[in-house]
């Protein structure tokens, strides 16, 4: 078995070690400047290796899509687990009190009666607490309670509730991606801040101050003294940053640390095939258009994509890459192509360190 | 353990078998008719249940996209196995002869000399023959040979390679799927029939008759009489069907026969949220807009998603969802919904009937 990355079989999942390390150390670096309490986004890379080492840095716990991908960490040793999605249903409520019953610290975002129910059901077998951050819509317009009242009703039914804590509010402007450059994405932010603290003050009038206020993700990570009003983040693409992240102005291109390494299978006059596709990248799109960037190859354009196939376009007069050649390809949200993954390979320069399971995969439920 | 679908946990991909196996019968019915062999194309689904299905129907062989995906099936004891993938470098050589070393009569579709020397590699080191076919471009430019005098001198390089058997041609004109009308498909088929004759008489002429002509897919079979010049077909959609394929009208609404069944997990004046998004469904898009179709509920648009979010709209003045309410989404394309998940329900009358995991899933290279 070679240990040599160049001689792996494609399409793999690669990151670079080093760079990660530095992205790591630098968030958290980040948010100790800004005297911010890191909850790391852990769907990213869904990784137990990389949430202790997250943990090790200095986070305070970690943050999780799935209540499957909670298990995966609380069977890792982890404890201080956000569950930032509103479960619902009985068989959601059993097993997030199997995770109590094991000694999880679970915090759960909601924005429902109904979720709360399920979640104080969940506290109610296990006989333990459950933290809950009232989810507020920034504007996004997905998960979240409209600003207003109707927060401090939910907060309040929250707090009445048995085996309920109210810790405080969270909430996610992922739309920052979307804003066309700094100036909207400062626009989205400011207002992200000020929903997030005109609620705090309608909360604290009410006797029901929040301890704690949390917002995500690596676009404000990137952008940590600006989050006034917030206690916690929660960042999780920095791990690996992605061709978004630096379309969004919120990494470097040296702070780009994985990639799909790929094999040239196909090419006519024009196009040259790869074999990854999108089962290999995911659909993802960008504002820049294309599916990827190649670093180092500029004049390469990952323009179309089909399940298994990739097709590369070059202007006219480029040589574009032979068949058989092997390319490494930057994805555009590495969030949906490590999903794709069973593995991915760590590697320091030009060797494999280490190919890890990518044991929070495929946890739907 | 209740085998009631209704209590299975959410985000899930259920599969009718009723409607699966009246899909199986109708298409392989089709192929006898038409006179062709039906190859199916095993990464829609990536089982050998329903791949030994296909061939107890009167299938000829099994249709892989993947190394990987052949190996599950050869381990299943599946022996004629088409690779419509052409396999590049070393490492894919060594296992496309292992697979020969174990019995499996491989057929390999390729379009360059680089990737007919793997498979000679792998048929010396197997010390067996490799079926090989030549692809051609029917107008997708993905991969394939342009169409003119390049084919027959990659059909003579295999012809006269050691190890290698030059049986014929193969073509996949995906790009059907993308004509807006029929008037459009129909277009798509003929210069694809039309490009495989040529070329058949080419070869024929230069004493290389072809003795399979192998066209795909699922849009292709529902169309099975137009298919002259072809003795194979390799439809893969089929078995489940999907949104696209109705939209394209190669199927009935009562043939679709998979769904990802959710949760509403949020809800506000006039959206919901439901618990699956790309990581359930896949960012692949439709002709029609959206990511889904909801049986029974027309006004239900699935407008948006993120990775764990699917945003339902509606017109004003429905009613739309409530939280905790559970819907069955058809996917946009099943075979990248089929890929994100570990296990398909087959459910028959509500009642779940087998649980089965998706053997041939994250089998990437």
């Amino acid at each position: 078995l070679s240990w040599d990355l160049e001689a792996i079989d494609t399409p793999a999942l690669i990151a670079d070690a080093d760079i990660v390390e530095q992205n790591l150390a630098r968030m958290q670096a980040a948010a100790d400047a800004a005297g911010l309490h890191m909850w790391p986004h852990t769907k990213t890379h869904k990784l137990p290796f990389l949430a202790e080492r997250q943990m090790a840095l200095g986070a305070e716990g970690i943050t999780v899509s799935k209540l499957g991908e909670a298990e995966v960490m609380r069977d890792a040793g982890f404890t201080r687990i956000l569950l930032h999605y509103p479960p619902l249903g009985e068989a959601k409520a059993r097993r997030l009190a199997a995770l109590v019953a094991r000694g999880a610290e679970m915090r759960v975002a909601l924005d429902s009666t109904e979720a709360a129910d399920t979640v104080a059901r969940a506290a109610d077998m296990a006989g333990g607490s459950i933290d809950i951050l009232v989810e507020i819509d920034p504007g996004m317009h997905r998960v979240g309670r409209q600003p207003g009242p109707e927060v401090l009703d939910l907060a309040r039914y929250v707090a009445e509730r048995p085996g309920l804590r109210f810790l405080g509010l969270t909430s996610y402007a992922g739309h920052i991606s979307a804003a066309p450059d700094e100036a909207g994405k400062e626009g989205v932010l400011q207002h992200e801040i000020d929903v997030l603290g005109a609620e705090r003050e309608r909360l604290e009038r009410a006797g029901l101050p929040p301890a704690v206020v949390s917002v995500g993700g690596t676009h404000h990570g990137a952008r940590m003294d600006r989050l006034r009003n917030a206690t916690d983040v929660r960042p999780g693409t920095y791990v690996y940053n992605d061709r978004n992240i630096l379309a969004g102005d919120s990494c470097r291109p040296e702070d780009l640390a994985a990639a799909v390494l790929v094999t040239v299978v196909s090419r006519n006059a024009s196009w040259a095939v790869v074999d990854g596709g999108s089962k290999a990248f995911s659909f993802d799109t960008s504002p820049l258009g294309g599916y990827g960037l190649v670093p180092g190859q500029p004049e390469l354009s990952l323009d179309r994509m089909n399940e298994e196939h990739g097709v590369l376009v070059w202007p006219e007069g480029a040589a574009g890459p032979r068949v058989g050649e092997r390319l490494r390809i930057v994805p555009n949200h590495i969030c949906a192509t490590v999903n794709l993954h069973d593995r991915v390979f760590f590697h320091r320069g030009g060797l494999v360190e280490r190919v890890l399971p990518v044991a929070g995969r495929g946890r739907m439920q």
